[in-house]
């Protein structure tokens, strides 16, 4: 049923996202609510409620998959707060984006690490 | 010193890609030789070689950062090889690519399950 | 109810795509199968189903989307023949192709109308 | 005659994209001139000016190209203001961008809402 | 005039790409005739023409742009046929792509190589 | 051995982006300082120290590679600036840019000039 994918996601968002995830959706009430729903019920409620892999997994390739594509700044803010939540800790995250070095050069890597200074920083403010 | 650096990164690069690794290393001597000891100094020597994450954890961002970038099939070959030899399984390999649906869309994670669904295939030959 | 979404999904797909959507979904039963599922239930079922644009606006929008993106010539394949199925003529869709060309270069342009002659060709075989 | 061909850009620029387009020229006009003689010329001038596709179609295309391409900020505001000028109402431009979901994920689907949401704020006030 | 552009770019196209780029052009004649003319107005008539870069350097930068946006295997092998025309050396070749290494990563720098083997045995062949 | 890479890389550095380069170096030492250390050995020790391309060559390799990827401002105000160190015209680097436009689009130029001409002023105040 929607309902409980819907309730599922919400859940899921809640643990890993917690507040930056829910202003998300709540930026989306007025203008785009489907995609909204959409985050809730398909991201949060069917992919990421798949046990095969674990929240502290997810987060890794959510912030892996930001970095690669860039231009991803607000979404790196939201998942890499996720990351912390789900009991990565900052020097983790750090080599996360280090590792990529190889893969997608310096500038997507030194951006990245730009906005985890910021979320760092306003964690300890 | 170079010699450390390089050593390591040929242990490193056997003990996740094995021979497909090599194969990599070994297509490069003729035309770009400065290319492949790069690989194995920088990529295997100094970025593999930090303990902060697992050879398993950097396998799941390594696969991850190759199907967002796209046009990368060549390396996914010999990276889905690695993440079979490090300890993933089939069915997780599935799911970090499943898992990237939200954040890339379907048709580069289609794509990299066309290319483990060749490799598991060869394994299984 | 996931039912309806999926049922609906079924319809979409197959009046869009016809026998090549059915094919992907076909070739994912193996090896993934949830993300077969996802394409029905997600893509189809929740998106393609909004009837604020036809469905020959969709393809337009799918094929300027995979053009742009780049890697993706099995998917265009897939598209360039729903777009002639929702009838779109082979003028329109090169024509599209045309108009990206200010928007991503001629590179990625190139590509899209190499893999349009052969669907082209294909269905007039 | 290349005259032609700038008469004509021109005023397929105004009529689309209005006083933002001719802002984006004259900010060119120090800098490089060529380049926003391209802009009139080839772009608005050869290729908006093939009647094959409507001037709506044509900004469909167009900021579902840069929406998809990503860090296209600028010109996504130029051409939500575009597509509103030649009749596309917010609602479909929101679903515009929600039907790329599935082909680039929810990231650039979500700067994209988040431009049109200044956009559509702007022309209100 | 027009007649002139074109003039200028089949000239500047017969220099650079040869026959390699003669061949792109005639591709298009029966579906895309529109293109093909652009590629010789616009691209090789107008951008190319500009003397304030020599073709050396123009060559240097089109490989560079190829390479980092990736899936243009089917360009590349025109450019590197052109860099050679242009008098840039296989070293020189080899040397740009690995310059990119900071900047894109191993992936695309391996892809670029592969293309660059393939074309330098076919011209000694 | 390691200290020669550094000391070159230091040395290249400078050269080339001058302070900007250091302060780069500078905001990764509390964060990522195996990040900073990989730019000056990595990339300014061993990629940049080859004699096959020349400094001014280089630079433009770079600025082509970081205006084709998108979403590196920051990266480019660097370059734009090595450029001019290592003795580019203004006028030159407009023309790199413009080169791209047949090979990226309008887009991702229009955001390099506009970030070029930040650069020129700041250097004029």
């Amino acid at each position: 049923m929607n309902d409980k994918r819907l309730e599922q996601g919400i859940k899921n968002l809640q643990e890993i996202d917690g507040e930056a995830g829910e202003r998300v959706i709540h930026s989306l009430e007025a203008i785009a609510p489907d995609v909204g729903r959409y985050i809730l019920e398909f991201a949060f409620g069917d992919i990421y409620n798949n046990p095969v892999l674990s929240f502290r997994e997810r987060e890794i390739i959510t912030i892996t998959s930001l970095l690669t594509q860039g231009d991803t700044n607000a979404q790196l803010v939201v998942h890499i707060n996720g990351s912390l939540n789900v009991g990565l800790t900052e020097e983790e995250i750090i080599e996360v984006f280090t590792h990529c070095i190889p893969y997608v050069g310096f500038p997507k890597v030194l951006n990245a690490i730009t906005v985890a200074k910021g979320v760092f920083n306003d964690r300890r403010a």
